[in-house]
């Protein structure tokens, strides 16, 4: 392969990487605005909503890997793209996405590639695999859990209706393992990302959900 | 002007900007204070409430900025401020402030301080005027949202009723344009400060709240 | 004192200590799990809340003392524990522990131990007796409100019922006094940590509690 090639192909790798990021921004950006619309929330509420959960996952990454400040304060690319996400559902948005499956959609969206990615920028930051595969994880659930708790409800990772943790934890743990054995790059990354939305939106579909404790079973018939 | 004049107005801005963060302690510790009253917490809830408001936003900030540990834990001044504030507020209150505007009055100096005094700390850190101005509204709004997620309430910043993270902003970006620009001094900085509060206190008397999405607009009278 | 003896002693304080933070670990991780049990959650549901309730206190005390990644994320012994704990009280949990003090009970053990450890390492990492004291009791009751804000309950610490910030504040303190004396060592702050607990715990039993704010007072006959 020509030096030029293998350039060029690093940079569209890169690209990718960075695309990623941006779709896995407008997607959680997307379900923190829905869920403003369902809690009736004003313009303002939200940007806001749309902005912390869009932005919370990354922010958490970046502190625990020791990134200061944030990604997300210093490079605007993603507060603009949140921004503006949640104006375009303000502005136009037909009655159907507001019910149904849209909300599940973009959250199983910035999952995957926030998994994927999150994985990355820890491995990269010298993280061995275990470690980037847990920061990446964290990175996915956190931008929902942050939507979650500041709208009052039980974080979509806590509630047993249906699996949440389990699509988040293959898709970085795949793409940990990728990256141990040098068979990662950019377009596998984007097969994590596919997979783990895909799990997600399966279990969504299907109500794949975790076994609940025995004491919790027998109580189900009586409540 | 002398060169002892020069220095004379520099550490009186230094201590005013001093002067503004502990008066912005006292404000969010007031609120958290009153908040804690409200939810029938005892005294001890009322301290550890009214610290974690006065504390919060700005060990956000000192986080993001990578200041460890944050000075909230280092310099003890903020919080004996924060305890006493809300001893004062245990022992002696008269009924009349436990309703009305004590709460908004009390949360919009602190919003109005913290945004500048972030906004601030966060540039002479040596970061760009956009991510200080970003800063000074997570600051501003911080304290306020670690108060009510504790208390079990829709943060502040979210909720329709009145505007909120407008004046924030408005707020942290006049300082952060003065600043890029040398013309910020800590005199400035107090109307930057106050400005911010005057907006937030008319949102909340004259109801200034942002347009809701079309679909929530057309629910309204079915409700 | 021959060399060989002090190296012993001195590497049975640092087994102890190690051996307190994974008891605290796993005792956080059942108060977690218990929790889960009861807002009916799935084993997924016990296994993150037992996590993030056992692994929240450190993390963020890594976090405030500049420690990056946290130790929750690179050794993963503190995970496990919490993961195992989860899924022992998943399979096998009779249905009393369900019911009465075990909540309490793993609660108070976690914060005893947590107070203590947390305030060494922050000494230990260079800070101050204050700095490590209040950091000390951060990391106490840090895992707890986390745990509570994910189930959207009021955190512990700032319910009415009983005292439980006072004991943190006392077992944390008293370890930074010793330390500060030089006359600490990890047989010392296992007394500490069973002072703190065994106050929590006499505090639930009869009914201590802080003193409501006047106001309260006057409206609880009539509520």
């Amino acid at each position: 392969m020509s030096a030029t090639l293998a350039t060029d192909l690093e940079s569209a790798a890169t690209a990718v990487h960075h695309l990623g990021e941006v779709i896995g921004t407008v997607a959680f950006a997307a379900s923190g605005a829905l869920t403003a619309v369902r809690r009736n929330l004003d313009i303002v509420g939200m940007v806001v909503l749309a902005s912390a959960t869009a932005l919370g996952g990354g922010i958490i990454r970046d502190v625990m890997i020791g990134q200061f400040p944030p990604t997300a304060f210093t490079n605007l690319t993603f507060l603009i793209a949140a921004t503006v996400t949640a104006l375009i559902i303000f502005v136009k948005h037909p009655a159907r996405i507001l019910t149904g499956w849209s909300l599940e959609f973009t959250d199983a969206v910035g999952l995957g590639l926030f998994c994927v990615t999150g994985t990355v920028v820890a491995y990269d930051g010298g993280l061995g695999a275990p470690t980037a595969a847990l920061l990446g994880v964290t990175t996915g659930i956190g931008g929902g859990v942050v939507r979650d708790v500041l709208s009052g409800e039980v974080p979509t990772v806590l509630r047993p209706d249906s699996l949440y943790a389990i699509p988040a934890t293959v898709g970085a743990v795949a793409t940990a393992i990728l990256l141990n054995f040098g068979l990662y790059n950019a377009w596998v990354g984007l097969i994590c990302a596919a997979v783990t939305t895909s799990v997600r939106l399966l279990a969504v579909r299907y109500g794949w959900r975790g076994p609940l404790p025995h004491y919790v079973r027998r109580q189900r018939p009586g409540e």
